[in-house]
């Protein structure tokens, strides 16, 4: 047997030492579900993250919910590196869910978060990221209401991965999803294309610019309730991450069985971005956006859409860039600024690998 | 640029050749937001967890709630192996988060999944995986209606990590709740013990016992549907997966502020796992389960629970184990067979690591 039982009782105390946040490391135990795994969640996740569900400390979470439509959405993060100008693992992590629930039109209530961490990470790391993920949220006006932590042995992860989970609640009125473009409607985007995955690529590749591109990173659901509550007939909104724009409108065309004209020079995409996708042979029509939507609305409706999006400060750079069309092949298209068309194909490959 | 822009409109088709769900392997494509990843969730994903919600195919699914309370829960699940006798990670996936939803009192709805691939997975274990978390799902009258994928470079994860989310409602007139034990309380569990960890165990130890233990992970929701509908007042629910019952024990004595104690020769323990626990040196309170409870009910009502547990397939070995006392210490103790007493501490390291 191990020396786990004890014949007599001795203080608690006695068996552990303070979580040495500044130069200590994660070890196998604070995955074991022992004490050192409750001594990581009440100092760091429940410090970080506190609110009264939250401190139920059950295995589950529980709120209260009105009768309606509920979304969920989930997803992981892998990025690398894991702090990158503008952001880092812990916000992206946070904003990427967030911004998927927003996408149906919801209001995000609740995030769960999942962590999977490589022994030997530096808890200054893990404190510095879940802090990060602690900000976004209260930033937001989110609260992270469960969670999970586990431990993989060195060389079996990459330091951390975390996947979120988010709930929210969808106003009754709306009929926000992919399948609902129609032809004649305008194709809206909020702003610059190709920010975040720039930003990463920079710094894998160690390029420095003149001026160092940011991530875009961002949580869009305030910028949405302008746009609904401006627009309440929005057929789509889904933000273009991984695969980027192109990749986006090619899953929209093909859900709702439409094709798409864009035109190349209404394009809102920052020089510098411009610049880096020419230097390293990137479009940046594929390149991976993290704080920017793209909209799909009745022609009629989209100056008034595209007026909303540009008083949000996240929607300042906001332009309609094309526009449904008739095509039984879903093709999207792009009329170049040279006055040629293209297809915008599907990425067929691997682009940017862990980019989000 | 890359050769992602096409000047003439060729068929989608001629891209992409079938997956090859015997030989190949995962390819950091199979996660970049293109065509792979289109194909993936199509072939495997969709085509295996099959339901409306998952089809509408947008980055959020939408379903209706009642109102009401609404529980949710999260677990990375990052067991090796992935195969084991009784399961695999797959249904470890599923029944991991319906459990802690359940021990709620709540009737588990929907999952999320999430995944994160090490490229050169074999699609064939990717496959068999998916279909066991797909059955798994469909045997417990759950859906799973949302999901990702991410692939990491070869070295950078372990195969497979799977992350589920589990939203669930919980019927009105249930307080269950960790902090609710309360001294004269009785402590019941829903089986043998120790079973999942030692299945795991000696799969790596690549012991070999006169008979094989099986992992005992299950879906328990029904059994608590059932012991709810016997006693109503069931204070505290809860399913001892790491660090065992000791653990669990330890967690809610410390948040309902009781003590507690247990008896020895209640515990139902297999003769199998009590002999390897013998051999391997551990101690079979500190080891995981995945298919039981431990409940916790006034001792008027315990009689009455433990006859509608046994009632129930998944607890038919259910036993009273114990029973909440004063003390202001919170601490766990048991009386021995031998007729001594001990305290059953926190795990305090690591015991068994990747269990689940």
């Amino acid at each position: 047997m191990m020396s786990i039982g004890n014949p007599v009782k001795v203080s608690k105390a006695a068996y552990i030492r303070p979580i040495d946040f500044k130069n200590g490391r994660v070890e196998m135990a604070h995955g074991g579900g022992g004490r050192m795994m409750m001594q990581l969640i009440d100092t760091l996740f429940l410090t970080a993250f506190d609110n009264n569900i939250l401190r139920q400390m059950n295995d589950q979470a529980c709120f209260s919910v009105p009768a309606g439509r509920m979304v969920m959405s989930t997803d992981s993060h892998v990025v690398s590196p894991l702090f990158f100008p503008g952001g880092d693992i812990g916000s992206l992590s946070v904003h990427g869910t967030l911004n998927d629930v927003a996408m149906s039109g919801a209001r995000p209530l609740y995030l769960s978060a999942s962590f999977i961490l490589e022994e030997g990470f530096p808890l200054a790391d893990l404190k510095r990221i879940v802090e990060s993920m602690a900000k976004a949220a209260q930033h937001a006006g989110v609260s992270i209401i469960t969670g999970d932590t586990k431990v993989v042995e060195q060389g079996k992860g990459d330091g951390i991965f975390i996947t979120t989970t988010g709930v929210g609640i969808v106003p009754e009125h709306l009929q926000i999803s992919a399948e609902r473009a129609q032809p004649g409607d305008k194709i809206l985007v909020s702003g610059t294309l190709g920010d975040h995955g720039i930003a990463i690529l920079s710094l894998r590749e160690n390029l420095t610019f003149h001026t160092t591109i940011q991530s875009d990173t961002a949580a869009l659901h305030e910028l949405v309730a302008c746009m609904i509550e401006a627009v309440p007939t929005i057929h789509v909104l889904r933000d273009p991450t991984r695969g980027g724009l192109a990749t986006t409108l090619n899953e929209i065309a093909r859900q709702s069985g439409v094709g798409m004209m864009v035109y190349e020079n209404k394009l809102p995409i920052h020089e510098q971005v411009r610049a880096a996708c020419e230097f390293l042979g990137f479009d940046p029509l594929y390149i991976a956006n993290e704080g920017k939507l793209v909209a799909i609305c009745p022609a009629a409706a989209a100056e008034t859409l595209l007026q909303a999006m540009q008083a949000h400060p996240l929607g300042s750079k906001a332009a309609i860039i094309g526009e449904v069309i008739e095509d039984s092949h879903h093709f999207v298209q792009m009329e170049t600024s040279f006055g040629g068309q293209r297809v915008v194909d599907w990425l067929s490959g691997e682009q940017l690998p862990r980019i989000c």
